[in-house]
């Protein structure tokens, strides 16, 4: 009782002092304090979430707290315990507002006290593999998203803790370490680069100081945080990063992967900043851009899991970033679709007022069906940096997504991969882009680091389900040189029988014009739409043009005879990640101008048609050689090999039958594709014909240099005729 | 009106003219009809399999009636095409019965029409595959399931045709037909054997003549389908089926996957019966082995997926048969957990009385949940034969399964691999059988039927996690030798805490006596249950013993120095399945006299630790070599290789772990056994003790050839003392 007393005079002499300033600031508000404790016992699923922070908070108490001297990378045991200590202050500090039991502060401050008592004795983190080394963790990345959750718990406790204490707690610990991500130190200041770096590193370095800011009432932080350390707004901060990272549609130029991750401390800080700053009007910054972003990573899923461009690994719409993100977008920006999303796929919400709000909302019946659609993603803060372009089925039986990346390189992420394919369909990723090399978190795994093959495969041009020139990767795999570029998108067009993406690259190898246009047509007399593949190449002089689909399946056919490796097995190359690449089988069409391979995934069949000739080699591969450490999947691939000085892989992708084992049911197992032809092709016309099995055909026509106007060709005695970049008859 | 007039006359007549019995007659029944009816609409899990079945009845109007003349395999037009139609008759012969709608009768009645118009000129089938040729169908077996469902549809139409018209049909052709079923023909008489088999051919040439008898109103139909040929049920017939082609347990000799096709035609047929013979007591039978039946695939599954041993393909709880298999055992047994079978995996009901009844008893709440549990499942008719062990875990927040096969051969579906293992975890299959290789039904793959990989590599010993002996299958791969011989069951005991399963098989390979005992074990100090797998061999000659462990996952590490094929990969053999495995790398462990292997499936980490010297050798296997029409999983394994007289490999399989990406939380990711050490090995004894890395140890006692009384052991200073076949301390 004594303490208690003692307690409420020290709130009343600390909400004196600072004057307005009132605690929590952060997530939660006394506001949304007061609601959250009325509303408790009454929402299953937010009841669920609380009752999820109390488990994590008790379950603290059962160990002593322990705040090891730092020695091992990610994954390794003390970089797991700062992580486990930061969460553990995180959830004590909610517990704490939640039910006001002061043994939960209390363990915030014990820890506090652990970190004060250990931090001035630290020099660089002995793992030597960052550029900015931390003190705590090998990276001041982690140091940053540490002081993000610590500053959430200190605000959530601040009011528990005596002013001198807290003066102490900030003049030895927190100001040298906001210092530290700020400045760095004299020897390695590299940390002042990154803190204004338009980067996710910069956000996530911008946030913690901003909100560590916030809770001690420090201007000077949140001014810096905002606008960057010299206060201008022109070298870098939080409303910079905000101006440049994302392109004006919400993409971030890394990918939805990196997005994902970008978006964490960017909607933490937006929520933080609207409750400490409203009159920056932080999410109506930029014509709402936060809410674009949380909508270009609604849209670049499928089934709940992101698509995959350039380093990415799986994650899906449930991962911790997005249930920030989502629950304060919701009470940012009151879309009824982000409920749906929540409901969904998420099922959890972050203890605070955004959370509650999200929770009660879905249990007020305000959700409303996600509309997934097709759209052009720009890339590039203006926008002019090219995008990547998503198809989507609108056909209630079909549930599918073609993809078409067209985009700028993607920092250091990024992929050589210009024009790369992805499709999805029937819930299975069938074309699939590999995405990161990396078993993140797991020691054993080179530390949990990208791997090597990271970089010798998965980065590399072949990787990926585009044309790879002489052998060689998009821009030789030079980052510096595919940083200055980006494809363009020539056309975009969807609807509801029909949609195209078409775009082009002409940096990415020397004296080669690469354009490729997918179309997805909803033809009548086929079970699912198909796609039309046309990757045109034009150059000079000769070159070998290598066209892998990488897929997810099992081979059920091929319409022309090959070789495969039996008894030895031998790779596709010896660098630029052919070296990773078993050649399974080989062979040539000598009997059909059409070359098929059919293969099935889940329970339907697709199939790859071409338009190839008697020197067209076609290689069945299987990822795995030269993977001294077992690193790589061993994913399937169907390459298209061409020597030429222009050519056109002209292909359709069918998705067709059924394969029911429940039932025994087996239908529509072959291509209804006969023929598909290339019956013009220059610089200004393509055009192809494909003909079908039961004698239908369908040609597509495309003016591939002028959009506008109407297009007149002659060919095998007819005239085309149509207006604009494409039409189909 | 006239025309109802008529049939409502022609109906009476049809009653009166038979005397007492009634259609419909086999799965309908006049009561059951009525009770369906009047509950339409009121039962939504059950009105959507009737709105299924209508939806099907009324498509069959869309398309003429075709009844092509016979000309493919499984999988081709004409083989799909008369699947279909005795579809479309049988659904449309319970919408007659469900709605009363005479166009349904009449589309029964027209695709009969055709069929008897065509008949009459068939000679065998052109496609010459099977030793059983049919007409219709390549072989008899689709002729029978043909003739079952269209029993059926000729049953609920049965009053609806004329007695001339009926007369004229069963003359022109279905007596025919039963009589080529029954008796082949003078030249091919071989149907008349299966007909007479104990096999699950025979019973389906039994049941669909004697549900057509039933129907027709022919006794000697019946006496035949039920006693065989020469009715007097010593050469042939259902129940001489019943008595011996499953065990006393329910076991059905060939593994779940065929248990789950014979026990369709041995449930409907049971229920025709029942329907017309009930003094028969078909459902008493033999202790009410069909019961068993039914418990014994409700229990041989994983998540609703029948367990793979010898040929099989993956089926589900919701397979086609075990819908009429659960709906018809609850009809008949009234056993509450087959309710929650159908409501959990099929949320489908037959619409007949039995799946009903099924529906009714769901929306009563009826229904309780099923019941996993550890048990000996024997083999052989009189139990005698061996059988396949099955541990299932307790803790409610583990799902596993870990089972030991030690059966007889299994007929022509069985698999040359004695003593082989298979764990189940986590939702995942951690350590698979291969089941079968086939991709049944499509055409592209060896017609759909078993490919040739199947005999050269799933039927081969090292396709299966137990021992091959110099290179040759157990019984060096013929069936006349292991048909002739069993393994056997030498201790099976279950417990909350732990498990054990422990066979013997001396026949396998001459002059090797092979015995495994696996152990699951809950131990205290780890998360998860531990399995320790002692596979002891005796012979006075030396030998090369190959352990593989097959697995699903990924490679995580291996704890001793390995070389890798990196640019060229060859194979393990050149015979007997060997020549289908690729060699990825290997191994021998000089630092550890422990040989750990760690892979990572889903979200969990496995790791495999044995007991090795310097001269074990440690290969990783990928499979696909010598497979030149890709019929082959590019599945992965991890081999222990000794050459010696008497070897044990002892080892532990630890499931440890959590792989979290949403939440990126990796944990516990590396094995907590420090060394397997087998302490005690002879013909009388076994002794292996773990240590693990927390410092404590366990030791497992084995009486290999006692099961009874005290045992006393001394070595290394100690006194081991325990009292049967085991002890742990």
């Amino acid at each position: 009782m004594k303490k208690l007393l003692l307690t409420l005079t020290t709130l009343v002499v600390a909400t004196l002092a600072f004057g307005q300033k009132q605690h929590p600031c952060l997530l939660l508000t006394p506001e949304g304090v007061a609601e959250i404790r009325a509303a408790l016992g009454t929402n299953v699923g937010f009841d669920a979430s609380v009752a999820e922070v109390l488990t994590e908070a008790d379950r603290s108490f059962e160990e002593p707290i322990v705040v090891p001297v730092p020695k091992d990378g990610g994954g390794g045991y003390t970089h797991e315990k700062h992580k486990d200590n930061y969460y553990v202050m995180y959830y004590c500090g909610i517990a704490y507002q939640l039910t006001g039991k002061e043994e939960y502060a209390q363990k915030v401050v014990d820890i506090l006290d652990a970190y004060a008592a250990l931090y001035p004795s630290l020099d660089f983190h002995p793992v030597t593999l960052s550029k900015t080394p931390g003190r705590i963790f090998w990276q001041t990345l982690n140091e940053c998203v540490w002081l993000v959750h610590t500053s959430i718990a200190y605000d959530c406790v601040y009011d528990y803790i005596a002013p001198e204490k807290r003066e102490q707690l900030e003049r030895d610990f927190f100001r040298p370490y906001a210092d530290f991500v700020m400045n760095g130190t004299k020897e390695n200041p590299a940390n002042n680069k990154t803190f204004n770096l338009i980067h996710n590193h910069g956000t996530w370095a911008a946030a913690s100081v901003g909100m560590l800011g916030m809770v001690m009432g420090e201007e000077e932080y949140i001014q810096q945080a905002l606008y960057g350390s010299d206060k201008t707004g022109k070298n870098g901060g939080f409303m910079m990063q905000l101006d440049n990272l994302l392109s004006p549609d919400g993409y971030y130029t890394e990918g939805a992967y990196y997005l994902r991750y970008a978006i964490w401390p960017m909607m933490l800080f937006a929520q933080c900043i609207e409750h400490n700053k409203p009159e920056v009007k932080i999410f109506a910054h930029r014509d709402a851009i936060l809410s674009k972003a949380v909508e270009a990573l609604m849209q670049l899923n499928y089934n709940g899991v992101f698509m995959k461009f350039n380093d990415a690994l799986t994650k899906q719409l449930d991962c911790q970033e997005l249930l920030f993100a989502v629950d304060i977008a919701y009470n940012a920006y009151k879309n009824p679709m982000l409920l749906d999303v929540a409901q969904r796929y998420q099922n959890k919400f972050i203890p605070c007022d955004a959370g509650y709000a999200v929770a009660r909302d879905i249990a007020a019946g305000k959700a409303e069906p996600i509309k997934l659609y097709s759209a052009m993603w720009r890339d590039g803060a203006d926008g002019s940096q090219g995008g990547i372009g998503v198809i989507r089925s609108v056909r209630p039986d079909v549930n599918s997504a073609l993809t078409l990346k067209a985009t700028s390189h993607g920092l250091s992420h990024g992929h050589y991969d210009k024009l790369v394919i992805s499709y999805y369909d029937n819930d299975n990723v069938v074309l699939p882009d590999y995405g990161a090399s990396r078993f993140l978190n797991i020691e054993a795994k080179y530390k949990g680091h990208y791997t090597r093959e990271n970089k010798s495969f998965a980065m590399q041009t072949i990787a990926h389900s585009t044309v790879t020139v002489d052998g060689k990767s998009h821009f030789d795999g030079k980052i510096k040189e595919s940083s200055k570029h980006h494809s363009d998108v020539y056309y975009f067009e969807s609807g509801d029988q029909r949609s195209i993406i078409s775009a082009k690259e002409n940096a990415a190898v020397k004296g080669v014009k690469m354009h490729r246009t997918v179309i997805y047509d909803d033809v009548e007399w086929l079970q699912y739409p198909l796609i039309v593949d046309v990757f045109r190449l034009e150059s000079d002089t000769e070159h070998t043009y290598d066209l892998p689909f990488w897929y997810n399946g099992h081979m059920v056919s091929l319409n022309f005879p090959y070789t495969k490796a039996l008894t030895t097995m031998s790779t596709l190359g010896d660098k630029n990640g052919y070296q990773h690449i078993w050649v399974e089988a080989e062979g040539r069409n000598e009997q059909s101008s059409t070359s098929c391979y059919t293969f099935l995934e889940g329970d339907r069949f697709y199939s790859i048609s071409t338009a190839t000739t008697p020197t067209t080699e076609m290689k069945m591969l299987r990822l795995g050689a030269n993977d001294p450490d077992f690193n790589l999947r061993p994913d399937g691939g169907y390459l298209l090999r061409q020597k030429a000085t222009n050519h056109t892989f002209a292909s359709t992708i069918e998705s067709h039958g059924v394969y029911n084992l429940q039932v025994e049911k087996t239908a529509n197992a072959k291509s209804s594709v006969k023929d598909v032809v290339v019956v013009v092709d220059n610089a200004d016309y393509t055009i192809v014909r494909v003909d079908f099995v039961g004698g239908q055909s369908r040609t597509y026509c495309l003016a591939n240099r002028n959009p506008e106007g109407d297009h007149k060709v002659k060919a095998g005695g007819k005239t085309y005729k149509w207006n604009g970049v494409w039409a189909v008859e």
